[in-house]
């Protein structure tokens, strides 16, 4: 049980996205902070332009950053962008399925009701939860020699279900 | 996200040897009736044996059954023997690992929490929960020719959470 590394990867760029939201941030920036592949950062940022998550900025200033706050941005709507789909089992698409028993069977309920309860944790912690004010994340990071200038943020500490 | 093959067709024939009690079922029979591949249940149906949820036994008149009461093995006993890995993302294996805010990022933690959610929901829900007496799912499942005794189990029905 895995989820998709463009998932993985989306949640690195909407944390960083989250702690610069004073600047437009490049793909070229993330890529070096994170050391992750710029290729796969385009087409995430791509994707998450087109459901509303994230601006896009052209020309050459331009950049992303997030299109709501980063409270209004909650962990699930992030994942439900990026994964392809969350068909647990064959059963789950009904074009596709051939499962003889799914009619009648249990455990398709059973599955989505687990799946729910999976979601409706990752919907209850927004991106603000999960960053702070930016500073631990900020010391983390690679240094990027274009000069980085993150503005920290000033919000209360909190914890909303996270440890 | 989804969950492997291997464990969708896993959870079908679990549900069929909790159907089989009173008796020893062939792989053969388990994948005409579900209509699905013989050789992947030959490979599932020997890691459930290692891990100790089923038994087989050898020769002419041989199969499978399982080695517990359908009471007493839950969803998740099966998930997590057919599943290779609950490694929702990169950070979760630490050999591997190569993110560089793992160490003071509050994602890892929320997933984890999502993923104990998820797996709790499995936890409460038995084999014999979702089976039930066998009637509904035998009248659903294909024929086999070889001629099928399934002994339908008297057990009350019980919900547990399942609709």
């Amino acid at each position: 049980m895995k989820l998709t590394q463009y998932s993985d990867l989306g949640f690195r760029l909407m944390m960083y996205l989250a702690m610069c939201t004073d600047k437009l941030v490049t793909i070229q920036e993330v890529s070096e902070r994170f050391n992750i592949s710029k290729n796969h950062l385009v087409k995430i940022s791509h994707q998450l332009t087109k459901v509303g998550l994230i601006e896009s900025v052209r020309g050459r200033n331009g950049g992303v950053r997030l299109a709501l706050p980063p409270e209004d941005i909650n962990v699930e709507m992030v994942l439900q962008a990026t994964e392809d789909d969350f068909e647990l089992v064959e059963c789950f698409n009904s074009v596709s399925n051939q499962c003889v028993i799914s009619d009648v069977c249990k455990l398709n309920c059973l599955l989505d009701e687990a799946l729910e309860a999976f979601l409706e944790k990752l919907r209850k912690v927004s991106l603000a939860d999960l960053v702070g004010d930016g500073r631990v994340i900020e010391g983390a990071l690679l240094p990027f020699p274009g000069g980085v200038v993150v503005k920290f943020r000033n919000l209360p500490a909190r914890a909303k279900g996270v440890k």
